[in-house]
């Protein structure tokens, strides 16, 4: 057997656990991307997708990584300069994606484990230097989930910076009422909380950023917000997609809708204070602020100085998985995700996987 | 049944028809995409396609369609001013990509159906005006396959000019010696020759494609050569993978291994000759310039005046489906695609299909 055709049971942070009833429905026969049957597939996906963001803006699926839609952001709405608020990883590297596209962009920073609070942007964006905005909701290197609501309140008082929200780790996990929070670009890819294979981002896209867009030159081709509209019209994607992620992408969709996007959201919410609970109660502490703590992963203080690369190990020989602290937080603290199709059984399973470790 | 669950065979080139072995590969649980066992799957799957490519340069998995590579070429080799070679379609589009990218371009045009030849190249690079060349190998909306080698030969005159091959419909079905061709970059998607489902691009890059690369400001970031090969070093790529599309290419690269590389261009071939060998016995002309019929699809001129559309949907009640011509060609000539897993008998079931409804 390849290393890598053995299963253990996803508990990081992305790619998540994948259900054998989106596998299989990936394993369909492939159609052709021009043919009419694309056509209803496309349609039904992003009718389902905009329901669960409610939002009436355009949305479209990328065939790459979020990561390449943060390239499509800094690439059509980033005019003057952007402002980007930076508490992690995942927040700085938008960032840097940014400058590699030749974009001026300038940072509110927090220490790893803090949240970005309203405050600090509205006094940045009072200077007017500013006509963008570059914001992580849910921060995947730290657990810290920045507070989206009381951000969107701010943003209201400058409508002329364009709000982007990455929400790649709280995306159809956490609340996110796109329209109603003025979000201009509202992105994610589909192997977090949407709990799909990777290979497949989506993305909305308001008035105001295509007015945004229009202004930019340079705007490139694979990621221009102009062509994914062209080829949308008529329910398609510029160039081939991630077929079989669109069809899992669908079903899940479907799955959600009947699950209920409130009961989908109070699942994740007691998934993760069943986590909490039980980190607080075996005298780990949490490593976000107080208040701050995500509802789709937990992570975790290592103030207890176990060895977390032992602890992953012994886990995997019991067919799961969980991830370190991100890069320098390596053995600093451990992040255990919880998120698309888990349930607080299967958390509760993975904590008494752990308990065992632990405690022999 | 919706519409996208039925099954219809795919005689269109791309996406081909993908068989239940690799689709059942595919829906392999998900691994993580930074643990040791992606990072053997990356390793081995590399290699293999390093094989079949006759090459020693990097080479690369992108989560895109070829349409993202092409943008990639674009944003990392074309400094002053490239040469595009347009003969149809696809090869006009890469063009526009570029123009799209802020970069400088010329075409060379020929008429729909017309091949490129090696001294239209030669001409125009002899002027010294150029630093990349745009080259499309199999035209796929034409079924032309420009003389890749003859190319490659006059380009050994230009050693400043970085040679860019768009092999997406070529790559695996057709013999391309990248290294002793001389192309800096080589670049296809799995969804064509290789039979796999779409949402994944590869390519090689050149120890001259990055030279230039290297003096070239505002590559990006999502398809920056350098990110990728920062990310390749360690088997890794530099964000979350299409997963399920990569282990579909590492059984699909076994299978064609052990098929024989030349078996396989061979069959191609066979299949190609079979299928032009019926269009010209019931009275068609091929679309393509004689002597640059593509071998992994064949484009038949409707010089018998049928009604391609009414075929296409007699065909699908049947079960299977071709392609009509592309845009402005759509009653002018129908397309055959004859590759990936494709064996002489599918196609000589496809065409029997349609001897009896033409017939009828």
């Amino acid at each position: 057997m390849k290393s890598w055709e053995k299963h253990i049971k996803l508990f990081i942070p992305g790619p998540v656990e994948v259900y054998p009833d989106i596998l299989k429905e990936m394993s369909r026969p492939v159609i052709g991307h021009r043919s009419s049957a694309y056509q209803d597939l496309h349609a039904d996906t992003v009718a389902k997708l905009k329901k669960i963001l409610f939002t009436q803006n355009d949305a479209f699926l990328s065939t790459s990584s979020a990561t390449g839609v943060w390239e499509a952001c800094a690439r059509n709405c980033i005019g003057e300069k952007a402002l980007a608020c930076v508490n992690g990883a995942f927040s700085e590297s938008w960032y840097k994606v940014a400058l590699a596209n030749g974009k001026e962009a300038d940072k509110i920073e927090v220490p790893l484990g803090k949240a970005i609070k309203p405050e600090m942007i509205d006094e940045k964006l009072a200077t007017g230097e500013y006509d963008s905005l570059l914001f992580v909701h849910n921060e995947t290197s730290t657990g810290v989930a920045n507070p989206l609501y009381k951000v969107a309140e701010v943003m209201k008082k400058y409508p002329d910076v364009i709000f982007m929200v990455d929400a790649v780790s709280s995306m159809a996990g956490m609340k996110i009422e796109v329209d109603k929070l003025g979000i201009d670009v509202c992105l994610a890819s589909v192997q977090k909380a949407f709990a799909i294979p990777p290979g497949l981002a989506v993305f909305t896209v308001s008035k105001k950023a295509y007015e945004r867009a229009e202004k930019i030159k340079n705007r490139g081709y694979y990621f221009d917000f102009f062509v994914f509209k062209k080829y949308a019209e008529k329910n398609q994607t510029p160039s081939t997609p991630a077929i079989p992620q669109i069809y899992g992408l669908n079903t899940q969709l479907d799955k959600m809708l009947k699950e209920g996007m409130e009961n989908r959201f109070e699942r994740h919410k007691q998934m993760a204070e069943f986590t909490r609970k039980w980190a607080l109660g075996r005298g780990f502490q949490l490593f976000p602020e107080k208040g701050y703590e995500s509802n789709t992963l937990t992570s975790v203080s290592n103030n207890k100085g176990i060895f977390i690369a032992d602890l992953i190990k012994k886990l995997e020989n019991k067919g799961m998985t969980i991830s370190n602290g991100y890069k320098e937080m390596q053995e600093k603290n451990f992040r255990i995700a919880h998120m698309g199709d888990m349930k607080i059984e299967d958390i509760k399973g993975l904590l008494e996987a752990i308990d065992e470790i632990l405690g022999g």
